[in-house]
């Protein structure tokens, strides 16, 4: 399989020609970069994906990392291939030059880590995962706590986790039974058990900083009584450095299905009473905090789910064109087999995977953009509103690509047939790491619920409002016939999504909510298709300007041709789905809601 | 997990109350027959699959059989299931009482399969293949042929398998390049290569006999000069029994992604230049042979995808009893977590999988009692008729539970969670084993390729008139407003299924052709949902009958109500999905037949 992970004229396009990311270099905050760093963050981000991580994605999955009791071993290949990433930077990306960052625009990091997803997710996940926990701590600790612990996760020689999950709790958080007490000295002491936290243990830095939930005794019950506490596995000898060993145990490592590189352990903590905590922020404000950072972790996961599923989407493509059988359909050269990307079928499963990765791509690269535009916004009302936005979306910036992505891999496991089904070929990797992006960061279901119950009313439906502007402007934009009945299309939908808001703004406030709790997964559908449609649409439009521009070379407008290809693939085979969710809410339709656990 | 396989409740609705099976008894080929024996055959199913097949799933999928060069190694636990399933007579249950089997009704063999594809698939395929191709031999082979091979499968002691697929040739059988040269003695010399032959080498059976497609020199070219051949491991000594070493070879196994149990083979015929075959009926007819023997196979594949799904669906419900989180929504008991199969969204994604499961394993039985229809009628003319509706739904039963047994299987790991994605709980390997099954025996595509320019229009459409009365005299049967609704709307699709094949018809002789060979899968999922659908309503209307009755217990009218709700969740969250189809059909919508290869 090619070594490439994503070419160059599809991350160009995403980045500049459809987002003009290059644009975010007019603020003051990022006035320090051009195009020029940007590119050469990207071709760094390109050279340790191809010649560190993309080597032993396969290698890890078959060698799964072990415990013995003591010590977690893994490949040596992921230390390697940790350190470069580290030395690169790349966790301090994102962060101020004051933290010691390269104050790089969400979206260009987003663009960066689309070539360690596409190349090994399980290896990727683990200095993912600090950078995400450091961004907690630094808009969250106490400066001494900040600076005791962010520049050593920003160099990579602590790494961190998210420590919210437990057992008998699951999606929810209200439940969660860990305990801090106070102690004289300002730390807690922290007791009780953590599952399915990645990269939970591990020897690839000298530190693991676990940020956890816990419930301090006396709080309020459910979700208002919950704070965040950084827990380190080793605790800070007086220089700063991983000293003696905290009370926090590996219980075991659990045996996932994919992502088979990254630990996924049981955690305990304080089983000698003797594990020290220490509270980021206020006390019982530890979920708000979580939030605040979710959208980001949130985008990070949807984005992954669509670059395993642009991977996949990659390899069966390959393999359409070299495989030969049957014959061509307009029966030239009958005596010689044809490729199978001739043949209408196979056209269908690849354009079908095409519109979900690169939907799912652009899908998320416009959400981190959106994080910039806000980030850069000077007018706080627009800052306001463009943030309303952001939350809005940021349901389906996780669970569209979420289903999509594993959907695109498993058409790329029925491109290549019989050998499809065997691990001989990579796809089955690629379908089974991506099953796990349904489930975790909230599951598609939680997201559907925050999507139908939340997002959409908050603010006054601010967010709503804000992304029908865009989506308005973007259309008109449209110039040819074929984008305009893309167009069409989709301000029909977007006058059926009115209508069905309005209605269901009723069925939530009377007895029949509960059909709504049922059959928000239909509401999800019809809200995500019509976004990707419009991403899809300004990803056609584009394309069209460029064609128009007519100094495109063939290889250019073969692909732009592509873009236009997909978009209506998209916008006649996919966005149409949702007339049956529309019509299921029209109805306020009870047969799930109704269903007595009884009769199954 | 429980060990009850299929509840008697659904075994028997399935059988006596939707499809009257001890009907059969009434004809003279069942006449020895009665429900008892029929039960008693079931009984011994459910206990063998029980005690022998269920317990070694996991286990066989955990250590997949192992080739040392010499000889296939597996898990004892393997031998012990087979020599009972042979002990009991099952493998030649369908054969004639003069052929050595128990001349049951195809239906009852169905229904007993039911248990040894729920509790353990992979053991399953090698007696059942054994099966399969012993139906080959006894329809099609010679006298002497049939006697020398075929009672020694029947009781297991000669295993079997279909050698079709070539490396380079995979679904296009008119590629094939296996040879067969006619020698002195009447036998044949057989040359080349076979990929993906499920159970092609094993220890199980004294001697493995293969069916070989191979081509005799001096044939015509493509499908019409292949013909079939009798391919054993050893060859038989002068008492019949295994004797010499026949010059086929092991080339390797494949690793699969599921189905690990059963061994997938390259086979390597005649390196030596002295594998001896025997022809199969008349030289060139193989493909014929195959294919006629083809309904019965691809009953099997959608029945074991069906029950594949119905395990994982049961075991997805029991999880979801057991599993607390979260709240009820009539905000009953704050202070407790609510057992999960209360929450609208995990009823809907049970009710999900109960729709495909139950569906599929509905629509097979039907299948397999429509052959017995056949297999029993005395009339010509109907006899004809029967055998063209089984021929046109003969792809539907194939490609719809191995499209929807997969799905629930899907569904089973999200209401998992967490738990789903770990190899600590089954939920993953239903679903890496059910991956299998749109695969093998003609992918889903060839299967909406077969009915859209075949099955629908063979015989002058017989097969879809005979439908349509059978559809029409089930919707004459319901009786309730709530059935009746359902009747209704599958009535408006009828209509729109009926001018959508007008239109097709149409399409099929222009040039627009090219879109139909690319829109060929929406074409199968009009025609698959609305028989589906037909399906559910069937059970729905046996169910209500059964309510209005009266006289059932608490369990069996919860049952009852159960098919109705699901039913309902069919017909409005299912069935309307084909308003997509419907729509690309109509308009001959040509955005994958006209994407060139190099846009992508």
């Amino acid at each position: 399989m090619t070594d490439k992970l994503i070419p160059d004229l599809e991350m160009n396009f995403q980045l500049y020609d459809v987002l003009h990311a290059d644009k975010l270099c007019e603020h003051s905050k990022f006035e320090e970069h051009n195009k020029d760093t940007f590119s050469a963050t990207l071709a760094t981000a390109e050279k340790i994906a191809t010649d560190l991580f993309l080597p032993h994605n396969h290698i890890a999955d078959k060698n799964e990392p072990t415990f013995d009791g003591h010590k977690v071993t893994m490949i040596p290949e992921v230390q390697v291939a940790y350190n470069a990433f580290c030395e690169a930077g790349f966790i301090a990306g994102r962060y101020s030059f004051e933290d010691g960052g390269m104050q790089l625009p969400e979206v260009i990091m987003t663009a960066a880590s689309a070539y360690f997803m596409a190349a090994n997710p399980s290896t990727t996940s683990y200095p993912f995962l600090t950078s995400a926990a450091a961004n907690v701590i630094c808009h969250f600790a106490s400066p001494a706590l900040k600076q005791q612990f962010m520049p050593r996760m920003l160099t990579g020689e602590f790494t961190g986790t998210m420590a919210l999950t437990e057992p008998h709790a699951g999606s929810s958080l209200a439940d969660i039974t860990t305990s801090a007490v106070k102690q004289a000295d300002g730390s807690y002491r922290v007791k009780g058990s953590k599952i399915y936290i990645s990269g939970g243990d591990h020897e690839l830095s000298r530190n693991i900083v676990h940020l956890v939930l816990a419930k301090i005794p006396g709080g309020q019950p459910g979700v208002k009584g919950i704070s965040l506490f950084v827990v380190p596995k080793y605790r800070l000898d007086e220089n700063g450095d991983a000293g003696d060993r905290n009370d926090v145990q590996l219980a075991g490592l659990l045996h996932k299905l994919g992502y088979r590189g990254t630990t996924s352990t049981a955690l305990t903590f304080g089983e000698n009473d003797d594990c020290h905590g220490y509270l980021v922020g206020e006390e019982h404000h530890g979920l708000r905090y979580m939030f605040m950072m979710m959208n980001e972790a949130r985008i990070g996961v949807g984005f992954g789910a669509a670059m395993i599923g642009y991977r996949g989407y990659q390899y069966s493509l390959e393999f359409a064109r070299d495989r030969t059988q049957g014959r061509h359909a307009d029966h030239s050269e009958p005596s010689k087999p044809a490729p199978i990307v001739l043949h209408g079928d196979v056209k269908r499963m690849l354009l079908a995977q095409k519109s979900y990765a690169e939907g799912g791509m652009a899908l998320c690269m416009y959400g981190s953009h959106l994080i910039d535009r806000v980030n850069t916004c000077d007018d706080t009302e627009e800052k306001h509103a463009l943030k309303e936005m952001l939350d809005l979306l940021t349901p389906v910036f996780k669970a569209w690509p979420s289903e999509f992505g594993p959907k695109a891999n498993d058409l790329g496991i029925q491109v290549l047939g019989g050998s499809g089904y065997t691990r001989e070929y990579y796809s089955e990797q690629f379908w089974r790491d991506n099953r796990l992006n349904p489930i975790h960061e909230g599951t598609n279901g939680i997201q559907a619920l925050d999507l139908s119950f939340r997002k959409l009313w908050q603010k006054e439906s601010l967010g709503l409002k804000i992304l029908k502007r865009e989506v308005e402007h973007d259309l008109s934009q449209v110039v040819t016939p074929k984008t305009g009945a893309m167009a069409k299309e989709l301000v029909h939908y977007l006058t059926a999504l009115h209508e069905i808001i309005v209605h269901v703004s009723g069925t939530i406030k009377s007895e029949k909510q509960v059909t709504l709790l049922a059959n928000a997964q239909a509401l999800m559908n019809v809200f995500a298709q019509i976004v990707v449609s419009w991403i899809w649409i300004r990803q056609a439009s584009v394309a069209e300007q460029k064609l128009i521009a007519g100094n495109a070379t063939e290889k250019e407008a073969n692909f732009y041709k592509g873009k236009i290809q997909a978009a209506q693939y998209f916008i006649s085979w996919e966005l149409p789905t949702i007339d049956r969710d529309l019509k299921i809410l029209k109805q306020d339709n009870d047969v799930c809601s109704d269903m007595d656990p009884d009769w199954f």
